[in-house]
Order: structure tokens, then sequence, then C-alpha cells
């Protein structure tokens, strides 16, 4: 595609439309906009920078952009790990982060209306002071709404509650072309067409930008419990899964971690949350249950079924994690894995797989013995319950040509593992133009190709987002 | 769009690729699959059926169909209501009745792959004596699980489960070319491009044919309880829903039914298992909620809870049906409606709007407003926790010309009203080809326009199911 570069006569008409404050031109525009926290993927500088308020503005940004075929990236927090939100054909940077408004609860139908610019975690402490939960839960509570909705981000209480998916009822988009189309409604049953909204969610700003969002909310859960189960290795603890599952507890949460994050992860918060000798025996790895219930008669119960699942699948023991202090740590703990891995790593690379729960041990253990032929150090945690795991690629004294050499051999075959074992290039962080590559080999050429038409009826242009996940 | 007819010569072809007893052609095609169960958007008959057992078959004959553009509809077991299935071009109907195999259970990941003509009911006994439940559970029981999947329908337990799309993890899809495609994979999580299979549910057979299916299961819950609360309108029972939804009670179904249905129930069936007197009142209208738990203890503290809600909202009674006997009888009752309002009428039509919850009760007296003034008898059941109603129009002693005119204005009067509550024109029936100009209103222009363009990329010549939903 050929695209036309901002002319200082339309960066006039933009500054208008937007006044000097919300406007970045030329030497202005900051150097965080040119990458997202995956910087290995290259740092693209915006020609300009747009801080929306309105879906009006947006519209109005995008006419004049369509008229002059510039390209245009959407940029939420600039949390992503796979470059989604890069400009790496230059051009504008839409930045929602000023349309972070949450709009309006619907107590009758258990909605929120709001901005897509809105930090998860600020919607989140929202809904519960409405008494009402927003179940999506990713371990990166600084995203924003729109990004995870982009992304179909999941998180820890997938398992119970399903991913962002789930919870989008409608949104307004701005086209490619500025015209703006609203999809859905605030209703939870429909089968009125072709879903454009199941669409445009996990397209990561390549279709359409999204300028309003219409969520499901659920009541709050009464009361919660989580539950340490420590085991001899990551084998043994992902083998009790299957059985956590099985057991009608409905978890809300069943996460993995291995030894060494949790070490990590106690030596940088400065609490040892998280046992590493049990009843005499080392602990390799852990499962992270969370339970919900509506009295603590019934999560008792919960817990000791639990117990016996635990016991049954060798765990050596069950510690419970009742109070808040100590559930806000455990769980503090949990949310900062990545945060402990990249302060303790220069050159970081990651992948994001889903793989059948039966299958998760083996491909670690897979991944573990391919990173260290390479000589490269491989940490991981994630989502047991779903088969989501998070697996960052570490090197601090390697040349990072070198480290891209390594990285790549790496996922090449762990990606192939990753199709073999019928699993997803990626649960929730997404392509962006990263993992286009092994995003094709996964779906093959006719899903890639259709893939492609779609975005061509979009955008026939190719000015949104361009060069990602499938462009 | 020109179409060729079958020549005898493809025909030979076809029946020699399927054997004499699995292909129908000319006087042989059996006048059934001229129709599904709303037989007033009209009769059309194929030009043959194909009766196909497998993937390779659904594909050949789509390879045969793609050279000498002869249109193709595929249909499961007829069960829908807006014509879906019914080959309004002529051409081929591709039925799945043969392909009624449940494949395999795979315990650890918790899936059921299955072949798509496998019946619902089929489907859920078969994963109940598996130890496990599919959760969704529309009224029509004898429908087919791919046809379930063409159309998102949602039944019964939606407002606990959600509908079928949140069941659909992987399929395998004939395209028009003849091309097989894989779409998803036995995880739960994903964020790996565009969601094709998203695209897919709900797409009525108009994109692809869908030729193997891979479900979620979840483990069965322990017990239930049904609860019936007689109120003394539609409209008081109707507000008592958010109350109850608010009431973490995480109930698996709240229906209503209006009296005049309870009635002819207990007509047809000769058991009157709702009362239609409580305590002196004269009932008007029922809501009946199932809540499930793990024990008599936690079903009992949540029987308590609804029934604090009931007497705050209005309700003459809590009628509690524990008995496995009763609650048999009562659901019975409730998947009897259609087959009642069948049996005693003469004309029908439907529609199955969505409502946001609190729009409901009044979305009801504005249609049977409407249907009065146009002296036509409407009759209504349906899903109050999730707003999707089920509204009959039905005649038996006028004109079919004059009962068309009548209704058409009643429609036109009720979708616009629908569209002014934000709801939606369908909640499970789907578009087929009775309602393709109410969701070309309701989705507007610019939506309509890109379901076009998607089916374009999918079925350039327009062969799949042709004059459906946008085509």
């Amino acid at each position: 595609m050929d695209y036309n570069k901002l002319t200082p006569a339309l960066a006039e008409k933009l500054q208008n439309l937007l006044g000097e404050k919300r406007f970045q031109y030329g030497d202005a525009v900051k150097e965080a906009y040119s990458h997202d926290e995956m910087p290995i993927y290259g740092r693209f500088m915006p020609e300009a920078v747009c801080l929306v308020e309105s879906t009006e503005e947006v519209s109005a940004i995008m006419k004049l952009c369509h008229e002059n075929k510039i390209p245009v990236t959407v940029r939420g927090a600039g949390t992503g790990l796979v470059g989604g939100c890069v400009p790496i054909h230059g051009g504008i940077v839409i930045s929602t982060e000023r349309m972070n408004k949450i709009l309006s609860y619907d107590m009758k139908n258990l909605v929120v209306h709001t901005q897509p610019g809105v930090l998860l975690c600020d919607l989140a402490a929202d809904a519960l002071a409405h008494g009402l939960m927003y179940p999506p839960d990713p371990g990166e509570k600084t995203a924003t709404v729109g990004g995870n909705v982009s992304t179909n981000a999941g998180g820890m209480r997938a398992v119970k509650y399903g991913v962002t998916r789930d919870y989008v009822l409608a949104m307004t988009v701005v086209l490619p072309s500025g015209e703006v189309m609203k999809l859905g409604k605030t209703v939870c049953k429909t089968s009125s067409g072709y879903s454009l909204l199941h669409l445009m969610i996990g397209s990561e700003g390549t279709l359409g930008i999204i300028t309003e969002l219409t969520l499901k909310l659920i009541p709050k859960p009464v009361m919660d419990v989580s539950l340490i189960l420590p085991f001899q290795d990551i084998a043994t603890a992902i083998a009790s899964v299957p059985a956590i599952k099985l057991a009608n507890l409905d978890p809300q949460s069943i996460e993995f971690m291995e030894r060494d994050i949790v070490d990590s992860s106690a030596a940088y918060t400065g609490s040892a949350v998280f046992p590493t000798t049990v009843n005499g025996h080392s602990v390799g790895a852990y499962i992270l249950v969370t339970l919900v219930g509506d009295s603590e008669a019934e999560l008792t119960l919960k817990m000791d079924r639990l117990g016996q699942v635990a016991e049954q699948t060798g765990a050596y023991d069950v510690l419970v994690v009742w109070t808040d202090g100590l559930k806000k740590d455990v769980w503090a703990a949990r949310s900062a894995f990545l945060t402990v891995i990249e302060a303790e790593t220069r050159l970081l690379d990651e992948m994001d797989v889903v793989v059948p729960v039966d299958r998760i041990a083996e491909f670690l253990v897979y991944s573990h013995d391919v990173a260290e032929e390479y000589g490269v150090r491989l940490r991981s945690f994630g989502h047991a319950g779903d088969g989501n795991l998070h697996i960052y690629c570490c090197a601090n004294d390697m040349d990072e040509v070198e480290f891209r050499r390594r990285v790549k051999a790496i996922m090449d075959k762990c990606y192939a593992k990753c199709t073999e074992f019928e699993g997803q290039v990626s649960g929730e962080h997404s392509i962006g133009h990263a993992k286009k590559a092994y995003l094709r080999e996964s779906v093959g050429e006719t899903a890639y190709g259709l893939m492609g038409a779609i975005k061509k009826a979009f955008d026939p242009d190719g000015i949104l987002n361009p060069g990602k996940v499938c462009g």
C-alpha cells in the first residue's frame, strides 16, 4: 500500500479540530507513542498524535485521513505486547487516553456505558462501588477497556466467567471512511445477521475504531476465598486441573506458577506469600484457586471438596488465603509477575499460547527444553484453568541480534508444537505485527485469506492500523 | 444472481456419489424438504436432496455445484421458523439428518466432538449420561445442534449459562468452493486474528456448511429446583425480574408466561400444573425460576432469598417444584407452548424480538394493543431473564391474504417499536428470508452493506443458501 505523509496544511486542520493541547505534531510528538511494552518489536514514531475526546472528533479525523490516504493507528494505554498499537507505517496515532469517562450505569439491565479509554482497574473499582462486578480480569490492570475489547483479553477469571468477548453487548465504531456505526444492543441474546460485533472484538483496531462500549456486569459475589496448592513440580500441578474442574466447584480462577517466578516475585515485593517448603517438601510449582460463594457455609463445603481433590492429586497441602490482607498480597504477587520479569530482564520477548488444559505440562516441558538448547532463560506462569500460558524468553548478557535469532528459533519450534497440540497462537495478547507469520501458519491460507478479504471489505484503502493481524 | 438448473448428467454424478438411498431427485424429492415449521413463508421444492454422511461428501457436492453454479441450501431437522433452510431459489438441499453421530468426548478438556445432525435432545441426554451438561436449552429439543449453531439458538438457560455461541469451540466448515476449513480449537481463550468462528455462528448456512462441531460442556449441576411465582398481570410479573437478577441467586432460567397460554397448555396436555387461583386471587401471569446448587442447604438458602424478593415484588405466592415428576410436568408444559399454539391455530406467524429486560412488559402491552387494533390474536411467552419474547400472531377464521396483510402491519409497528427500545429483531430464530427487511431497517445500511460484503468474500457466486440474511 502507498500512503501519503501528513502535510503541514492537514496538520493545521487537525490542530484546529483538537486545539493545541490535544494535538502533537513533528518534534512535539512524545516518544512514548512509538512503542508498546514489548519494544523489541521496534520503535516507530507517528507523524502526529491526536488526543481525542469524542466519537465526532474520531470521525472527523478519519474522514480527513481517508480522503488523503494517511495511515491511522489507534492506541489505548499502550500496554500491549505485540506491537499492535505501534504506527509501523507512520501516519497518525489516535490516542483514546482522554476518552476515560464511565458514562452511565443501567441498573435494571446490569450494564455500563463507557468510553474506551477507561482503565480496567478504574472500571472494576467503579463497578464494585455500584455493587456489581466486571468479570474480565487480565493481569495488566492499567490497560484500557477499549484495548481489552480489541484484543479480546481474557485474564484470571475466564475459567468461571469467560473472556472480554462475553461481556461486550454493544459498541460505537468509527469506520475507516469516518462513518459512525452502532453494533449490538443492551440485550444478551441475538440472532440478527452476521455478528459484526464479534468480528470487531479482537480485531486490534484494524477494522474500525471503538469509541463507546456497553458492557455487561454481574452482581458482585458475596464472598471469595483463595487457596494455594503446592506441588512437587509443574507436571503434577497441572495434572490436578481437570480434577478440580470436574469437582463442581465452579472456581473463579485456576492459576499456575512455577517456583522460579514466585521466588523472584518475593524478592521484588519483599513479601514471601507463597510457601517454598511444605511439610519438609521443597515446592516446585503452585496452583492458585479462587472460589466464590454466598456464605461461609457454602465456601467451607467447597473448600472441603477441593481439599479432597488436592489430596487425591498429590498436593503437599492446601493453604487457605481467607483474610483480605493476605488475599491482596497473594493476588498482587500474581499480578506483578510480568513487572518482576521486566525489572530483571534486559532483553525480553514473549509467547501467549493456549493449549488444551491436559497438554499444558507437556508444552511447558517442551518449551523449557527448547529454550535450554538455545541457551535462553524461559519464565512462565499463566491460566491453568483455560490453558493460556505466558512464556517469556529472557536474557541479560546477550547481544540483541543474537537474542532475536535464538528467540526466533525457539518460537518457530514452540508455535509449531502449539499447532500440533491443537492450540492457539495467542490467548489474549493478540497478533499485532509481531505474530502475523505464526497466525498465518496456524490458521492456514484459506482462513488467513478470508481475514484479508474481511479487512478489505471494511478498509479498502488499508489505512487503519496497517500491517497488523492480516494487513 | 443467475443460477443453473441441475441437469440429469449432474444428478447422475450426485447419485453415484451418494447412492440411490441417499439421493432424491425430481419426483422422488419429498415434500417435507420444501418448507420449515412456518409454512406461511412459502413452500419451495428443491431439485434434489442429498442425505450426506461426511465432510468429504459435502465438499464433493459443493465443488460440483460451485463449478456449475447451482444453489445449495443446507438443512438440519427443519424446525426453523423463518424459512432459513428453505431452497427459495431451487437447487440442491443438503440434509445433515444422517450426520447424527456424537463422535467422542474429551473428559480432560470437557468437550464433545459431534456431527451437526445430532438432535439437541440426544446430545443433552448423552452428555448427562457422561456426568456433563450441554447448557444451551432451546424449547425445540428436536432441532439439530448444527441448526442451533447456525442460528445461535439461546433457550431457557441463557440467563445463567449464555447462548449457543458461548459453547462452540471449534468447527469444520465446507466453503462454497468445496474447500474444507477448520476454525477454532479445543481451548476457551483466543486472540488469534478475526474470529471467523464467531462469524460462522448465527450465519444460517450462508457462509459455509458446518460438518463437525466441538462443543464445550460443563459439570452437571448437583441439584436444581424450580419455583413458580404467580402475579396479578404481566407488568407486575416482569417488574420482579431485575430484582431477581440482582439477588445473587444466579438462576438458571427466568421464564414468563401469560395465563392464556398456560390455560391452553393445560387443556392440551390434560395436566394443570400451573395454579390459576392463588389465595383467592386470579393469576394473570407467571414467572418460572430454576435455581441450581450443590446441596439442599444451599438451595434452601437461595429459595428463602427468592421468597423475600417475590414478596417484595408482589407475587401472590412461591410454589416450589421440587419433585422430579412435577418438575418434568412443569417444564414439559413450558416446552409444549409452541406445539399447543400450532395445534390450535390455522394461520400462524411469529416474532422473536429481544428487548431490554425492563422494557418487556411495555413491549408486550404495545404488541397486544396493536394486534387488537388489527383484530389478530396474539399469544406470547418467553425468556424474561434475557428479554427474548416469542410472540405469535394467530388466526383461524380469516382469509390468508387478509391475515398476511394484517400481520405485516402489526409487525411493521412492533419491529419499529423494538428498534425504538434498542432491541434486536431476533433473539434465536434468526432472519432467514422472512425477516430480511426488518434486519436491514434495524441494523442500518452501513452494517447491512458490510454483511453483504462479507457474504461476497465467502461466497462470490452467491450459491450458498441464496436469498437469506443479506443475500
